[in-house]
């Protein structure tokens, strides 16, 4: 009986990383596609997939499922040029960090193409295949956003190969609401981490900065084209944030400034009790001195 | 020959962290001050300094260094209510995350008693006793805000005192330079955290963030007395610093919301390179695909 097989087109960190979390998965084969050959080779020779080719077509033709894994435009551009040549029958994916735009540039896929849009939200500060690993994703979410049209069939595999990568959970959207909240969670944490960089005391610093600083700036050495198409495609959803963020931050400042310190601990302790509501990943609330202050 | 003593007041996280970390320090003897006989008691059996004590008169008078690790009001209603108590020639030092209010309440001293203002750069996100280790200040910065009148015997301790601790580095400025800077580095990322948490959509955002919304946030759910202190004792600088971030906030929102692609891209390109100069901790620069987006 011949194995079934899982494409993986585009061998970055995600797509590599892919790859080899996927390794192993029930019958499937696990086939790397990439443009350069430099890739294909570090592909085979470190065990990224089962096997790897530059031959885009002939893949497409006998795999049973394809996660598309470049950048928003690239995924655009990659559907619109290869759309009649998906296996009938087969199920096609993505990585991308928003997700209307996509699954709307997937409907013109024929009938026979199932499309379910995915955004695994795992990273790393780094890119490229040499960094892939498949433990890249264990603790993340995996999103997926659903189409009226979407076999059962394919929904339960998507689920599954989430499970067998090891993320945390299995979570399901419209494109709309992902990224409306994406861009609150994932893509405010960019412009923000952009904007503190801004400050024009950014170079006095060193020496001064502490854990806080290191954390939010962290993102901040961003993949330009990849945040600028991200951002580009989410726009309205994202500067209703920023807006929102504009406005609070504001009002921090005009309760610093008006110097009623009662007032000031109230609001604190408003925004400090709705994070520990979150309860992410987070601190038991302490009660007595606390740095880094 | 009896051995010199370095007095702890004050024994949460901080104080109860340099309490370890000081053990051993040269020929000096570590106390630990607290107010609570169960702190004492506590610190006694763990090992927290080298024993400790509730009698805060009879400590500060023998005490050669004087550590006053309470909130930052605490340090100042300390220095009023025991002026007349240290020891004659001893070093006074704090912890307190604004240096400019400390300083100035330190003026208040006899001539005779030394003080240097200090913030050693580290926490967590827990506070108290239980949580303090000696291990708390490895690769921190050690803030020391030097004054005219200090003697070169003690600025050497300090520098010691900080070396010994295992901080990274001793970086020396004036009160008013440290405050303006942790406005920045430090202050605005806890606004920031808690300004985040104030989104009506916070608690919508469940399964959808990544590690940059964890980071990001960490920090909100901050120590309020505290902090309202520090913000409080800081306000003309940190207001400055967040009414630049709003204003760097909205340049971007600009930068999105008129659509030109190549403009968001020598923006986010102009505060990306600007974190890579920095180069803290951080990302070397990756060439393509990059998550979490």
């Amino acid at each position: 009986m011949e194995r079934k097989t899982i494409a993986v087109v585009g061998l970055g960190l995600i797509g590599g990383s892919l790859a080899m979390a996927l390794r192993g998965f029930e019958d499937y084969q696990i086939v790397g596609v990439a443009r350069r050959r430099e890739t294909v080779d570090y592909a085979n020779v470190h065990g990224v997939g089962d096997t790897a080719t530059t031959e885009v077509k002939e893949v497409l033709s006998r795999a049973d499922v394809t996660w598309l894994c470049l950048p928003p435009q690239g995924i655009l551009d990659f559907l619109a040029a290869y759309l009649g040549d998906f296996k009938p029958g087969s199920l096609v994916t993505d990585v991308c960090g928003v997700k209307t735009a996509i699954v709307d540039g997937a409907k013109r896929l024929p009938p026979s193409v199932d499309f379910i849009g995915c955004h695994p939200m795992a990273g790393k500060e780094v890119s490229g295949i040499a960094h892939a690993e498949g433990s890249l994703f264990r603790n993340a979410h995996f999103i997926i956003t659903p189409q009226p049209g979407n076999t059962t069939e394919h929904l339960e595999l998507m689920k599954r190969m989430g499970e067998y990568m090891g993320f945390r959970d299995v979570v399901t959207a419209t494109p709309e609401q992902h990224d409306a909240i994406i861009a609150y969670t994932s893509q405010v944490m960019h412009v923000m981490a952009a904007a503190v960089c801004d400050d024009p005391d950014l170079f006095d610093c060193k020496g001064f900065e502490g854990g806080s600083f290191r954390d939010c700036t962290r993102v901040a050495a961003l993949d330009v084209p990849l945040w600028t198409e991200l951002f580009s495609l989410n726009a309205p959803a994202l500067c209703r944030v920023i807006q929102t963020l504009e406005n609070n931050l504001r009002a921090y400042r005009e309760a610093i400034e008006c110097g009623d310190r009662e007032a000031l601990a109230a609001k604190l302790e408003h925004s400090a009790s709705r994070k520990r509501q979150m309860n992410l990943e987070g601190p038991p609330r302490g009660d007595s001195y606390k740095p880094e202050g």
